[in-house]
């Protein structure tokens, strides 16, 4: 008879939209739970969660929270992350974080199971799931780059509210309904919470994700430049990108633009995809047959599509990549990055 | 006194989305006006229109009625246009056509007033009006241009649904009624009427506009890069893109990466783009300034923002590009042409 290790596991955040995926997907996909503790701050303390068959009350977390925890799942914002995570480590956790506030730090892997696995183990404790954006982006890369060598990466990006958390989403619903109703619309969630100036995103596009900090780049954009350089090893890697808000409530999808340093057809690096892990190839014009955010929506593959050569450089290719945000872009990554470390 | 010279003018399509608008830019811009003829199938025939203070009859559209027409504006589809265009031609019309079907015709000039208002010039009867998005690119792209010289171009849109007729815009409408109220949703014209299998748009992407024609790219894609290159004289210029049609009602939007010969940069951009004829500049990250659709409704500018500098090339500049596709991407940019000619 084989004893399975079973580990204790809390997750912090456990009342959002990602901590309650993650939650969903631990259970999925069986993940060797001894004891499972939710954790939230004290604004979604003693809430109850429904969690398989039984009752969960969403404790307050503090320091404490973290004695005997093997692996905590963090997702409540970077600030909560910077206190507490540093606190679950010394207590002898082992803390995937899904915010950013680690991402970059030299000491702390930033991992996408299927580009990255090996930094994983080089963990001091802390592993950072990536932003969502980038982890879509990296897995659709990583095949291409390890055939023909990427040169250069030019993204567009198309994402989803889901991502701007739960009350985001209902926040969208509403304004079109009152849109649609011929009302006035209310904003205050788009661009981001607590900014300055708030836009309608239903029927409209809001090129801004996350604050400005330099040259006119937001965040978000600057997450996917440096954070894809980390995962993929080539710190070097030239790679802009422009990332945009717009009207769909899950997942989120790239127009994904690539050079390469040695030629690639189409068709080849449709087959290399095909064959990679995480991928699924959707990619048939003659029937109409691309990925869709509406599709990939609740399923934790990387959708790849509008596959084609770009002939404005030497080697180029374009495509089109779709993917559930808040399942591979956080929750299943953040899930699959400690069943790398069991 | 000055005798002001009018015009007996047809629009071709009245009854459509582009043909309505071009009677109330007609109007707006004061053409000077002699008789108006409202012309359309025989589906649209007998509609009565109000323009002004008049109300007009809608006349099916044939060869003889562009006898003692000036100018004929066509916006009912390449295939009514390949039949009457030369129709009304031959009786002395000059027709500027909102379709694609002579747009690559070597003796018809295609235009933008901002661009190549020279080429107008030269035509022999027939101007065709380009594609809307390739409009709106080319407007942005002029002035970089004429300073720094295009290198490459990488395209993605963002499109509206208008783009795709009346019937579209309302077809969208009504799934994110029925979406919202939990109501199967109903699809038909999207990607494009009679195609073999239908998208929702509701809260989700379709990365195809109109069929697909050669090498996975579809035809949007294909004319905004042979459109650019013949607007710009530039016919070996590197141009690609990706289109998407995205659950906006009106105004399209593009994130537009351009590598450029010589060092530009982003305030010298923002500075030739702020004096350029049909651009407005709204670009002010610390405000959260940046175009989006909504803003751009209505209206006729060219909306640019968010331009910053690529450094994943030598000279290269990220934008996003916005503007009424109805108005400057089709009726307004029709009118435009006419008046180059009086």
């Amino acid at each position: 008879m084989v004893e399975v290790k079973k580990y204790n596991v809390a997750v912090v955040g456990a009342t959002g939209m990602v901590g309650q995926k993650m939650i969903d997907v631990l259970l999925e996909r069986q993940f060797p739970i001894n004891r499972l503790k939710l954790l939230a701050s004290a604004r979604s303390a003693d809430k109850k969660l429904k969690v398989g068959s039984e009752t969960y009350t969403v404790e307050e977390v503090s320091p404490q929270s973290f004695e005997g925890i093997d692996f905590a799942f963090f997702s409540a914002g970077g600030n909560l992350s910077k206190e507490l995570v540093p606190e679950a480590v010394k207590r002898g956790a082992v803390v995937v974080d899904n915010s950013s506030a680690f991402r970059m730090e030299e000491d702390v892997p930033l991992v996408v199971p299927e580009v990255n696995p090996d930094a994983a183990g080089k963990h001091r404790g802390i592993i950072a799931n990536p932003n969502c954006s980038t982890i879509q982006m990296v897995v659709a890369l990583k095949p291409l780059h390890e055939t023909a060598i990427l040169k250069r990466v030019v993204a567009a990006t198309y994402q989803a509210v889901s991502g701007a958390g739960k009350e985001a989403v209902e926040e969208l619903k509403e304004q079109c309904r009152a849109y649609l109703a011929g009302k006035p619309v209310k904003t205050g969630l788009i661009p981001h919470k607590g900014a300055i100036r708030n836009y309608q995103l239903a029927f409209n596009l809001v090129p801004q994700l996350d604050i400005f900090v330099e040259e006119g780049y937001c965040k978000e954009e600057i997450k996917m430049i440096r954070e894809t350089r980390k995962i993929m090893s080539l710190p070097g890697l030239p790679v802009t990108a422009t990332t945009v808000r717009v009207p769909v409530i899950n997942g989120h999808s790239i127009a994904l633009n690539v050079e390469l340093e040695q030629a690639l057809s189409a068709n080849e690096a449709r087959a290399l995809l095909e064959k990679s892990p995480g991928v699924l190839v959707a990619d048939n014009p003659g029937k109409l047959e691309y990925p869709t955010p509406l599709e990939a929506d609740g399923k934790d593959a990387v959708y790849v599509g509008r596959i084609r050569p770009d002939y404005s450089v030497e080697y180029g290719l374009n495509m089109w990549v779709v993917s559930d945000n808040i399942r591979k872009g956080a929750a299943t990554n953040s899930i699959q990055i400690a069943e790398l470390l069991i």
